[in-house]
This record gives C-alpha cells, structure tokens and sequence, in this order.
C-alpha cells in the first residue's frame, strides 16, 4: 500500500510558505493505519523496548500504538506547564527563538530502554531535546523513530549514533 | 485490578484551587493500561463503530487505542488553528470566558457511527461541544466514552440522551 496516499500536503500551514505534512487521513484509515504501525514496529519488536516516548502531540497516535503493540509504557513529552507533576526540561533553537520540552523525572528509571517516537524527523531539534532528557533520567536509547522524514533537511546530523527509523522519507 | 490506584493527584494544577487528576502512571503501565482499555472497549466492543473521536490532548491517548482495538478511523478534535484543513468549531463556556474546538470538515462522513472519547467527564461542556461537532457532519453519536467521571459536576446532565460511560468514577 503507497502509504504517502494517506499523507495530505496543505501549502501555507502553519504560515505562509510552509508545507505541512497532514495526518489525519492516515489516522482515520484503519488499514493504512495498520500498515503503518506495522512498519514502525518491523526493526523494533524484537527489541528490550520498556518505554515509548510520544512527543507532543502528534507524536502521541503512533507512540501509545507502539506502546501497546510492545507492551511498554507510555511516557509523553509535552510543552512546558503541561505535565501536572515535577519535570525536567530541555530548551532547543528554532528558526526564530527558541521552544522548550518537557518530561516527568518519574518517567524513566535508570537503564530503560526506550523508543523515541515523534510524527516529523525534521531540522533534528525536537528530537535531540527529547533524547537529552531520557539521557538526563539515565534511559538508554534504543531507536528514534518517526513517520516521516524530511531527508533534505538533514535532521540525522544532529542524532548522533542513535539508530533511527522513518516509516516514509521525502 | 484497581485502576485508581494508577491516577495521582496533584494539588493545585493547573491553578490553585483545582485537583488534578494525572494519568501519567496508568499510561506508564502496560497492564493497568491494557486493563483500562479492555473496560472501555466492554460495552462497546460488539457495536458497529465507524469513527473513534479522541479530544485534545490527552483524550488522544485512549482514543486511538480505541480506535485501533475496533478498527475503526480515528479522528483528533482539537483546539483552534491546530488542524490543517477546513474546520468547523463549536464554542463552549468555561467557568471564565469561552474555549472552542475544532474537527476536520471531511473528518466524518453522514451515518458514520462515532464513539467519542475523553479522559475527563467533568462539567460536561467540551463533551456536548464535541457532540454538536458530530451531528453538524451527520454523524451518529454511539457513545460518549471516558477514563474518569467526576459525578459531583453533574456533566452528563449536559449531553442529554447520549449513551454515556466511564471506566473510572470519582
């Protein structure tokens, strides 16, 4: 199944000059939907896998699904206020500015093995914060992991060694 | 198993004043959260579901699990200026001021049998707002389906007719 199909381009989103890359029909079609978890888990399930990481929020559908299916738990990472208990943070560069991810220090003990999962490998900023903050609670990080990956914008650079997947490139 | 036992209270989040119900430890936990999905799927699982809902953000979580378990689409309500595409919206009060949420014009096709998930059932404003989103697109309401109820807010007095469960009651 071509799974971009399920991929819906919207020009100018969020701002002008931006192309965004739309989910939701791939979410809201249980076939694909499946293909492409299917996928996601195909160079993991034979992993130690003991936490999934979702970063907020797109990274939430296929990191829960990913938890179930490896029977891990879940851990969200969120934008700062939004996790009710004491957190860690990691604060990271964007074109203009800066934005700012947390976790709760509860998360991950030490030696988990965790699965980062995010929708979007894009400039390799988010996802660098995220594998900063399960390094900081003493995880070990066993795949980075992601829908889509922008190739051209050469987010891998800024991953390091870590092993990384992407169930579509463009 | 006692779920409960896997929600931690936080005092005073997101403002003085208020309790805070934290799911955090039940996602963490692979068999409570097996255990929590296995009872919100118990009065649905042998109904016709064409659509799961799940509302921003953390109705996310379940909500595709959900949707997943009864291979079903899964559709994400979310607030304003977050989806790509055409929206409608339907604003709802708050104790202060409004808030508005927002679905995907094509998100639900007319007869499509919706099963809408939440985590919290508190006031039940969000929950009739989701509703009216539903049956604007001429979609067919089969649940409103939550993690907690908190029954001393009277919500469900809010969403009238609509079959209404929780897996856990405070």
């Amino acid at each position: 199944m071509p799974l971009k199909k399920y991929i819906r381009d919207i020009q100018d989103f969020p701002k002008p000059g931006i192309g965004f890359k739309d989910i939701t029909p791939l979410l809201s079609n249980p076939i694909a939907r499946q293909e492409t978890l299917d996928l996601l888990l195909s160079t993991v399930k034979d992993k130690k896998i003991d936490k999934v990481i979702g970063v907020e929020s797109r990274g939430f559908f296929f990191g829960i699904l990913l938890a179930e299916a490896l029977n891990a738990g879940f851990i969200p990472v969120r934008k700062p206020k939004k996790l009710p208990f004491e957190t860690i943070s990691a604060t990271y560069d964007l074109e203009y500015g800066t934005d700012t991810l947390e976790i709760h220090i509860d998360a991950i003990e030490k030696g988990d093995r965790v699965l980062i999962h995010d929708d979007v490998l894009a400039t390799g900023g988010t996802a660098k914060a995220v594998c900063e903050l399960v390094e900081r609670l003493g995880g070990e990080i066993v795949q980075c992991n992601f829908l889509m990956e922008l190739s051209f914008l050469n987010g891998r650079e800024k991953l390091g060694d870590n092993e990384i997947f992407a169930a579509m490139t463009y």
